[in-house]
């Protein structure tokens, strides 16, 4: 039994961050999974459930349903160790996930999207994909910088922003073409992220 | 004498929620302005005083630097009516705060700097433009909808999630170019925003 629902793309880091976080916190839910243009998304949007018509939504016990995937990451990691105490660090740690949703997420998943989805197949023009690439080596060498001098991106404990900010850089390489071996400390915190105990991968989704 | 000093773009809207709600918490703080493209913001980002190399940040006694404009209306907020204590009311606050990161601010923000920046001149083509106008109306048809049934966006009193979608939405017309005739819910939130006692506008900056 269990009081969560969560309406998840499989295949979408947004998503895979809430997951993610469910594992480590060994936190049971109901997976109601819908792939991008899937009728189960459609029906979704359909029947009002996405309430900023955006995937994934945490729908609570009561009915209440939470859009955003960082919103979702806050209200699960509230009262935890996720979730700083303190009010500046959770300030800085906001701070990375604001950043997060306004300028790596529309730079590193937009461009794996665009070579992952036939669908944006008429985007994949040199221009377009060159132009990702550098924003995208700007925005990881940002990242970097920040884990030269501790081994977490926001103060020097794990928190939600890690795992908001894991959610796409753990595949800018493999899926989004980005030259990850340019920034070594982004290497070694993506291999401390892997080294938490609970931790799942993208596929590895709830039955 | 205050403890915070802002890092502050005059013209800019995500600066702005931050001036709008230091004024109407009644906090002084010390302003340094520095607009697109001038010699002060490259100084700032010489002497690294801006963490995500972006504008606002806010610096406190300490020499704490927070950035990302809505992380700065958390910490502002923390503690105070504007941000809800319930684990679930703070949950939908945020929510729609990352919404305005990563959708609201790329497009509705977006329109209006192509309009109004010189530099940004080579970017207005009529797909672009009315790609934007397209995706806009949509954004402010979700905001719309909500509105529709409560007097605030996010919970039923006002919160930073108000702030922050504020700051870009209240031009969005004069600005951006967006029909703001065509979402009457939209156009009585924005006049009870306006409304708030110690309400000041963009171009109020402090001495």
């Amino acid at each position: 039994m269990t009081d969560l629902t969560l309406y998840s793309m499989p295949s979408s880091g947004n998503s895979y961050k809430v997951r993610l976080l469910l594992a480590l916190l060994g936190r049971p839910y109901r997976h109601l999974g819908m792939e991008y243009e899937s009728t189960a998304l459609a029906a979704a949007h359909s029947m009002g459930a996405l309430p900023l018509k955006k995937l994934p939504v945490l729908e609570l016990a009561d009915g209440t349903r939470i859009p955003e995937s960082n919103a979702i990451l806050c209200y699960l990691a509230d009262g935890t160790d996720w979730m700083p105490s303190d009010p500046v660090e959770r300030a800085l740690t906001l701070g990375w996930m604001f950043w997060e949703q306004n300028q790596h997420e529309g730079v590193i998943a937009v461009r794996a999207a665009i070579l992952s989805y036939e669908s944006r197949r008429h985007l994949r023009t040199p221009e377009r994909l060159g132009e990702l690439l550098d924003r995208g080596h700007a925005l990881l060498a940002i990242m970097d910088e920040a884990l030269r001098t501790r081994d977490w991106i926001a103060i020097d404990r794990p928190t939600v922003a890690d795992i908001s900010l894991y959610g796409y850089t753990h595949s800018a390489g493999t899926k989004g073409g980005f030259d990850l071996a340019r920034f070594p400390a982004v290497q070694a915190w993506l291999a401390r992220v892997e080294a938490l105990p609970g931790h799942v991968g993208l596929i590895d989704i709830p039955a």
